[in-house]
């Protein structure tokens, strides 16, 4: 399998870090979207979205979607589950993933700060409380949503799920904005928890081969 | 059951139509967050994102996120299935629905509209040229996508799925806002072949209890 992803990418990253809790072998190709490479005619080609990541399997199928790529990858290698089978505790998981994957994480991305600066002529201030806006509005959600439903040492339970696979790449992203999390001590706590775990740690951005400081 | 939903909310109008193939009767609640009623005590102990629609089942399970809510449909009451069972196909709908989900929707939705206007004073003329930037974006790949892997009446085939459920609210909300949707032959055909179909219908918004024109 071919990686097409970029090390700081949050998208990317939940990629990576279900590729490494089911154990799998891939080939790393970096798209440098600080440059542009995802518009470029060959990437295009392969995901019209000209986003990042794509999952590119050794039968030629080809996948874009952090979501939909994970959800595939628990068809086609089960074990771990992300997706847990049972309905209700499914349910739970989706929807702590949803409010990361469409509540937070697609206001806050590269494109549209990118647009927020080049088309609306925002200040950096203008730009940094906007990002701050959606990741509060969204962790205090969580968090919320964490205590009433979460349990154990992962969003829930003992073992990772779509839930933590959603959650570390977007609290790392807030850190790296410089957003105060110490009011999501329940997200803190699982995201601290998935740190210590090898699959998380050989996702992380610093350790991909695009890594640029 | 019972559905917290507003009428003119793309990711209500979701819900409803899932609802409407699987035949299923539920009892509905308006939630009017034109003027705010999601950030209601009452309404955000329920929803602690303060979004619609939440679906509250007989045995007192509630969830919200529309693309958990419509997986979860598919666990307690698979026929017709909305999300494929084969791994291949059921990633090809899993992509359309998230392309949608997660690219398009967020951030053109009333919340993000309202904070361009209020906190960052745009014009209106500048949350229009915004709104259909992020359309025109998203239906192009989409569009594309869609001439690659699309066949038959629907996005894929011949039964509706998760993706025609994500793609009709996408439409409709994009012609409520005065997009030219000349340029996506593929989409508009399947959203009218949609259109004629009588559960489609019965999701619209006009239909809804709480519609106001």
């Amino acid at each position: 399998m071919k990686l097409y992803s970029f090390f700081n990418s949050s998208t990317s990253y939940r990629v990576r870090i279900a590729l490494a809790l089911k154990g799998l072998e891939y080939d790393y190709q970096g798209i440098n979207i600080r440059v542009g490479e995802q518009r470029s005619h060959h990437y295009s080609e392969l995901n019209p979205s000209k986003g990042v990541p794509v999952l590119e399997g050794d039968d030629g199928f080809s996948l874009s979607q952090s979501l939909a790529i994970i959800s595939y990858l628990d068809d086609i290698c089960p074990e771990p589950r992300l997706v847990p089978a049972e309905p209700k505790l499914k349910a739970r998981v989706l929807e702590v993933a949803s409010a990361i994957a469409a509540d937070m994480h697609p206001i806050n991305n590269l494109r549209v700060l990118g647009y927020l600066t080049k088309e609306l002529d925002v200040s950096d201030e203008q730009k940094r409380d906007w990002y701050r806006h959606w990741v509060a509005e969204g962790f205090t959600a969580l968090e919320e949503r964490l205590a009433r439903h979460g349990y154990g040492d992962f969003c829930f339970g003992e073992t990772p799920t779509l839930a933590d696979v959603c959650l570390v790449p977007q609290v790392a992203n807030a850190q790296r904005f410089g957003c105060d999390l110490s009011a999501y001590p329940r997200i803190m706590a699982v995201y601290e928890h998935c740190c210590r775990q090898a699959a998380f740690q050989q996702a992380e951005p610093s350790r991909q081969p695009d890594f640029a400081a």
